[in-house]
């Protein structure tokens, strides 16, 4: 089966808003070993609209919809997709009885427009909208199968995972099995990641490897198409024995780990805790340790120093010590990581101090960045020079950190045993 | 000039990779003008991007490629445009003089897959790659005009800005001034808004107004197309004074505001500094004002808390006081807020607290927040019961955060004035 999928939205066209319905949609398609050849945008313009269903029936026979299905004028994707197939629009009773409940629950007036988001491709099986009021639908017609959801991702991604990924799973011939995995890489570059395996990229059938370089972490895509899940984990775990014997010394992590969730999986394991100080990154370190789910079990919190003489008095850094050295400097990282560490009693702690961007702060040009670490047993700094915008290097920053605490958790426990 | 912008690589069809490079160029190609009618992804297969080519050239006049300039073998992005346009490829000396000594400054040995990159479409014009390697291309055939942009966002973004923009903008008929201004609304849904601005959209021409929802924010971008910019403001002057009129007490700022760069504006106007304690969030809140440049004058930072014990240390909360009403509660809330103002000794203070899910904390369930505001003249609390994943709930409380935060600015100082 191979799909295509259409965005309507003019807000996309227009840079307003990103589609990021796109990527959810074809990593949950290629679960199901459906392959996706081509997403498309366009406008909310029904001639325009139509014209691009007419590409898209050439080459798929799934094609998949976001967005146009709302309350308002310029929502008309169900209008253009009946006028195509022929077809009609009738009204959903329990979608309609769900959105007079929706405003009754809100204590809200409804006003007419929303009425129109109940109406549905006749024949066609409605997809419940769990977060929101218009339902999506799945429509078969000519061996061909059109789903169409809603824009917003809140409401696209549980109506898609929950209602119509199982009515697709269920469609699908079985015989072929595609499972993926996805090892990830950090501290090497793409290039030379693909140097190195050259020998066994070269020879890449089945499974394939995919390498891919985003935000400072190179991740491979091994995947494997045969006719037994037992075969292909079988054929995956060649490849990457194979790959690791490489590059396995840059490994962190497998699949949807991620530097955070490696942080907080070692932590518990290691049955650690960790603090932060942050000035350059002002909260975003633990921010992102705290969208891991169960950080709360290792994460003790920190402080944020935003200004030199919070760095004083919250951290009880010596005003002498900024003075000679300043706030972005070697010194200053490792004093606000002891002295975090210390105040939140935590067994590591990390501090990031730096100048952003856009201006250097006093002798320390943009993007020069410290990062400090202490445990019971060291502390360490390490000094970055970074070149992109504000909020790159701050990003940037925290993922560096993050890598650091990995190395730092993973040596001294190696130490010990 | 009609324009279609087609991103290169199966990563992106794989859902590995959000296109985020579309938005980028939409919203710069709308500034200059030129009418995004399309956006394609297509994989690293050459035969189905030439297929993608020839659409394109069936319905637009400018064709902008990202992705596919790299050294890896999957890079095939030039190779498919110049066998499409009949054309070759040659070796660009500055570009490759470049690429040797960017490995020399990094001290790393070069391989020879790199110098792939140096390739460029004959009589092209190169456009430098500022923040990597491979260049660019801006390529005239036939009336039309196709470019060639690197995929990394932080090598594309700029390229196109001081590169590609100036070149293109030289190539447009000025005739046509086209302005758009955005206004920001907040507390207000996408439906209720346009049914009260019924009237005005019904009569839209010129100014065009297109609403948009996205994260609680709900905007209207007001465009006009005429001869003059004098005359492109008036227009939109006029209708932006007809909106306000009806929902005017909802705007919070314009065009590229943010939530947070509002704060920030608002508190170096009156002289104010802010400070956070944080538990729900783990510095979210406060990283967010500090993606603002120029927070750190207002921003003294902050103590995130992520578990019980610390809001007794670090805050000072009474440990009666978290084992009476329990840490996610309104009392805790005010506490908190009342603590961190007390400590940073600033003039307002902001508490997150809640329980971000998946799991409900104690009898509280997932999705409740309390947000607590501190001021030398009052502490309020704010009770919200949010419904989405843990990391929309999270920063959906730092939104509210932050409106509640300029609400409370601009009342105080209403009642001052």
């Amino acid at each position: 089966m191979n799909a295509e999928i259409i965005a309507v939205g003019s807000e996309l066209l227009l840079g307003q808003i990103t589609n990021t319905n796109a990527r959810f949609l074809s990593n949950h398609l290629a679960e199901l070993g459906i392959n996706v050849y081509y997403h498309t945008v366009v406008g909310d313009n029904p001639t325009r609209l139509e014209d691009a269903i007419k590409i898209a029936e050439n080459r798929a026979d799934l094609i998949l919809f976001t967005g146009g299905l709302g309350p308002t004028k310029d929502d008309l994707t169900k209008e253009a997709i009946a006028r195509h197939l022929d077809t009609t629009l009738e009204m959903n009773v329990e979608a309609l009885d769900s959105i007079v409940a929706y405003f009754e629950r809100a204590g809200l007036p409804m006003t007419e427009n929303n009425k129109k988001q109940a109406l549905v491709l006749k024949d066609s099986d409605v997809l419940v909208n769990y977060n929101g009021m218009a339902p999506g639908m799945m429509y078969k017609k000519d061996e061909r199968v059109y789903i169409l959801l809603p824009g917003p991702p809140k409401e696209m991604e549980p109506m898609f995972q929950f209602e119509a990924k199982p009515k697709l799973a269920s469609l699908l011939n079985k015989a072929d099995i595609i499972l993926s995995h996805v090892l990830r890489f950090y501290g090497i570059g793409e290039a030379e990641l693909e140097d190195r395996l050259h020998h066994i990229l070269e020879k890449q059938t089945n499974p394939t490897i995919a390498p891919l370089a985003a935000d400072g972490e190179v991740t491979i895509r091994i995947t494997a198409k045969t006719n037994t899940t037992e075969e292909a984990w079988k054929l995956i775990e060649g490849t990457k024995e194979e790959i690791l014997d490489v590059v396995g010394n840059y490994l962190y992590g497998y699949d949807n780990d991620s530097l955070a969730s490696k942080v907080v999986e070692l932590l518990k394991h290691q049955g650690k805790t960790i603090s932060a100080a942050e000035s350059l990154t002002a909260g975003l370190f633990q921010s992102e340790l705290a969208s891991v789910p169960g950080a709360s079990a290792v994460l003790s919190g920190g402080v944020i120093t935003y200004n030199e003489e919070m760095k004083v008095h919250q951290l009880g850094l010596s005003a002498e010590l900024l003075a000679e050295y300043g706030v972005v400097s070697e010194q200053t990282a490792l004093a606000m990581a002891e002295a975090v560490r210390a105040k939140f009693k935590t067994d590591i702690s990390v501090s990031l101090t730096g100048a952003a961007g856009p201006d250097a702060h006093g002798d320390q040009p943009a993007g020069t960045v410290w990062i400090g670490i202490a445990t019971e047993e060291t502390s360490k700094s390490y000094r970055l020079q970074l070149s992109g915008m504000r909020n790159t290097n701050r990003l940037r920053a925290v993922k560096l950190a993050l890598y650091y605490v990995i190395r730092t958790l993973t040596e001294e426990n190696a130490r010990k045993i």
